[in-house]
């Protein structure tokens, strides 16, 4: 069964494949190509050793060359690039990138782990621009931190609102550089949906950074010295850094026929085995299964790459082990924020045509009595069918990526919306509440289903009002001073019961609150008082950050 | 369906009850009857009231009797006690204790929900003990803080060390209090294993706690001022805490005739209904079933009692809803570390009779190049059948509950530990890393059950090189400085495989070093040449500190 192994790039996929492969089998011969000069180093941590947060550059090198192949008897072969796949006989055409050497080494297993590139399109000054940076490796770090420490600039642009771009633009804030973010979407950060995204833009805004929102680059003038908008803003500024997503690597891939997604993406199967029995791959570069919709998709993350691998070692030694899709958890901090998501978001499910219903909550991150509770906005999407959790996405400061790490642990263990109200998560003061926030977003999705609670969203109930729908806000008059829907009635929940005959009945009646909490109660004493009632899901918070009508602070 | 319902109790599962009640239904009586003055109060922040991280009284009343009595409805009588149930005519009879006016109260449907008070044994000289406190209720708390506040005591000794002992034991620290914990076992907080509270004990002694273990209060004398302990030890002290543990507040129902289990707790069916009826139960005052074992047991916690009111409120209407069983799943905070702890642990599982292994692994909160990471110490314990996940604990400064949060998750989904490798958690330098401790307890684990990887536990390796058995430390010999086991034999891991000539075959070979992880690849190493080879679970870190060797900071 010993083999000869050759793999294509030595970053998380790669050197974790390595290490695996050689703990199954201490005689395979495992080549390892890179054509960078590191391997298995810390390529999520780069932009915070930029930004100073990280403070010794060898941090990032979680792993050297030597270091690397003398514990797991590897031959890792640095500065080399693989150029091309002989699939016919079985070698690959291998470049020493420092002597320009050109060699072939013939494989029993070939397993692909190029990763993915930053993408840099043929924007008109994109070549004479000469303080613009991607950042995919260590030199594109070093690069930059030479530029922000030699030069200090000023200024920033960062083109691309995305997981890499925001910790850009964090890090070059705490460097005192002034930092415009040009996102061509409505929104930053992708993976989650408008609403909540809106509160991460009032904490850019917050910090000082200029947020230009559904706009792109026309053009780089003087020398990059100038970025011009395709809406005609003009931005000039010391550097500009490039984060609009990647692209897969899959020229080696291409050019040996293998076949390719629709986004470039190399196909596997479930095995992570391309269309030749012999070539695996994993990480950036392949197309992956959402683990929710079972669509195809691409999602460069580090964890997947890291479970892939592991995957595709055992079965390079003939273990036959599934790789059962991608669920797309992630998360990043941005400034006092931790963002988190995980699964489908809304605009996901909408393009694919899948029913769903919301909920917004916004729960304290512990018991309120206790100090440094912090809310959390926090969406949970779910099939009215059966309860299905289909994903959470969650904005706040603390406790944020536990409760999307619960959900995604709920959906791998195919938990409803009904199991989540009877998850038992740990509770004391400090941290969390005797109902915690997943259990609290089971029971707001688990009364909807049961007991047909009907909510309005955020983005419908205006034009409800505007059609001459009743929407009364069950706050206390103290409340309003925040801030009110425009054409709401003010009805203190405590005074509800003794109001009832000022409303319609056989008609719908819209409620507001300030979280949602008193809008269900409101609703329950309605609807069992025999009138229509409809809850405003998230109430004035997810309504008011989505509107920009409040900051959120 | 409307009914009169008596609710005994307005705390945690009676005030919860209450409300739930009322949701579904605006026409009920809903009468509820609370012993003390308050209702819904914050019955696990009291602790850190007295040591004045809440400072404020007011925070613990979380709800007024006057403003939860207007926002649901409810006729909630305080300072009035229910002293009987007559069954035969469904009425209760009730004590004013304000006015001693005694009436009848009658009743469709009756919800207990008493919980459990404070076990106070008949030591000698207990009544005379003058600030001996026990901690239920805002009066107990009210007494403390003034004791506190007033007469500044210098010293306390706290009588148990389970989660309220050990609050208490911070909080009189934090008041500058020299604090002697005694406690009975040889451990503290029961619901972990001896080596995970060894790393708390250090803790404690850390911050000049006096920790007297294996020795329990013989006798007060002197009103208190002296506590005589079984070895013969006297403590001089200012205030005594008593914490030794709860009792169900059974009398009413076991009057009444309802059956009781063993451990006192009311007997309910999974609907949370007693033997009778038209009476259910819930909260510390019954017995549960262990979700893992589906053992009967009393777990006293204020997240399952709050989940069974809102069963319990919808099963009074006729829903039929299940209460599945109480996992335990807990958390506390002692000074900087968080401990926290899902389903079985191994005292359990072997007072079961239960075939299980165990992991013990200490990843980082997050990637260590990222500030602020913090080893977790984690333990897993798991069926060697089929990878049934038992429950799991963990000790360290951050991140700690999270992972406990998503074990818990993964059992109520019925995941294994081949799952836990799959899991998709959130991943940034500042949260976790790319592969989650959860995912690498996965990982150990699965390889212990795939690839019969062998392990030997921490209270089990003395004797096997005191037989005469082959001990190889695999750490680097600078690391040896801090501590190696006696009769080790040092070779670092990476001259393994060139000193391979130097072991001898045909016999078990025992591995060590520093977390397990170079262990796990010395022992594939060995394995893969041949070699009988056992790795030492947990390595250094989990035997120095359990037997108490290193202090763990």
């Amino acid at each position: 069964m010993t083999k000869k192994i050759i793999i294509v790039g030595g970053v998380a996929g790669g050197a974790t494949a390595a290490a695996r492969l050689r703990r199954l089998d201490e005689k395979s011969e495992i080549i390892m190509f890179e054509r960078g000069e590191y391997v298995s180093f810390a390529n999520c941590g780069l932009p915070y050793y930029i930004g100073g947060t990280i403070n010794k550059r060898e941090k990032l090198l979680v792993q050297t060359v030597e270091g690397m192949s003398k514990k797991y008897n590897l031959d890792i072969r640095n500065l080399t690039e693989v150029v091309k796949i002989n699939r016919d006989n079985k070698t690959v055409e291998v470049r020493n990138l420092s002597t320009g050497e050109q060699y072939e080494e013939s494989y029993d297993v070939l397993l692909l782990s190029p990763g993915a590139k930053p993408i840099v399109p043929p924007i008109p000054g994109i070549n004479d621009a000469e303080h613009l940076f991607t950042l995919r490796n260590v030199p594109d770090t070093d690069r930059i931190k030479k530029y922000v420490t030699e030069e200090k600039p000023q200024s920033a642009v960062v083109v691309g609102g995305g997981f890499i771009g925001l910790e850009m633009v964090e890090n070059l804030v705490e460097l005192g550089i002034e930092v415009t973010l040009v996102e061509m979407a409505n929104q930053v950060l992708a993976p989650i949906d408008f609403e909540m995204a809106a509160i991460v833009h009032d904490k850019l805004k917050a910090h000082g950074v200029n947020l230009i929102l559904e706009d792109g680059v026309k053009a780089f003038e003087d020398r990059g010295k100038k970025v011009i908008l395709n809406s005609g803003t003009e931005v000039i500024t010391d550097m500009i850094i490039l984060s609009i997503g990647v692209r897969p690597e899959n020229e080696l891939a291409r050019d040996a026929g293998l076949p390719l997604g629709n986004r470039g993406g190399i196909l596997v199967n479930e095995f992570l085995q391309t269309d030749d029995p012999s070539i695996f791959a994993v990480g950036d570069a392949i197309e992956v299964v959402d683990y929710v919709s079972q669509a195809p998709a691409m999602i460069p993350l580090a964890g997947p790459a890291n479970r892939q691998a592991r995957i595709v070692a055992d079965n390079i030694y003939g273990r036959g082990k599934k790789y059962h899709g991608t669920l797309g958890t992630a998360v990043v901090k941005v400034f006092e924020y931790t963002i988190a998501a995980t699964g489908n978001n809304e605009k996901t499910l909408k393009q694919q045509g899948i029913d769903y219903r919301v909920v917004h909550i916004h729960p304290g991150s512990h018991a309120g009595y206790y100090p440094g509770a912090n809310p959390i906005h926090f969406k949970l999407l779910f099939s009215p069918e059966n309860g299905k959790v289909f994903g959470a996405q969650a904005v706040g400061v603390t406790g944020v990526e536990k409760r999307i790490d619960v959900i995604a642990t709920a959906i791998k263990g195919e938990l409803d919306v009904y199991d989540l109200t009877d998850l038992e998560l740990s509770y004391a003061p400090p941290f969390s509440s005797a109902k915690d926030p997943v259990n609290m977003a089971g029971y707001v999705a688990s009364n909807m289903l049961e007991d047909s609670i009907k909510t309005v969203q955020w983005d419908e109930i205006d034009s409800v009002v505007a059609d001459g729908g009743v929407l009364i806000d069950v706050r206390e008059p103290s409340e309003l001073k925040g801030g009110y829907i425009e054409g709401s009635i003010n009805i203190p929940l405590g005074d509800l019961r003794g109001r009832l005959d000022e409303l319609p009945k056989g008609e719908s009646i819209y409620i507001n609150c300030q979280v949602g909490l008193r809008g269900y109660l409101a609703t329950r004493i309605l609807l069992e008082n025999g009138y229509d009632a409809i809850n405003l899901d998230g109430g004035w918070k997810t309504y008011s950050v989505a509107k920009g009508l409040v900051s959120n602070k």
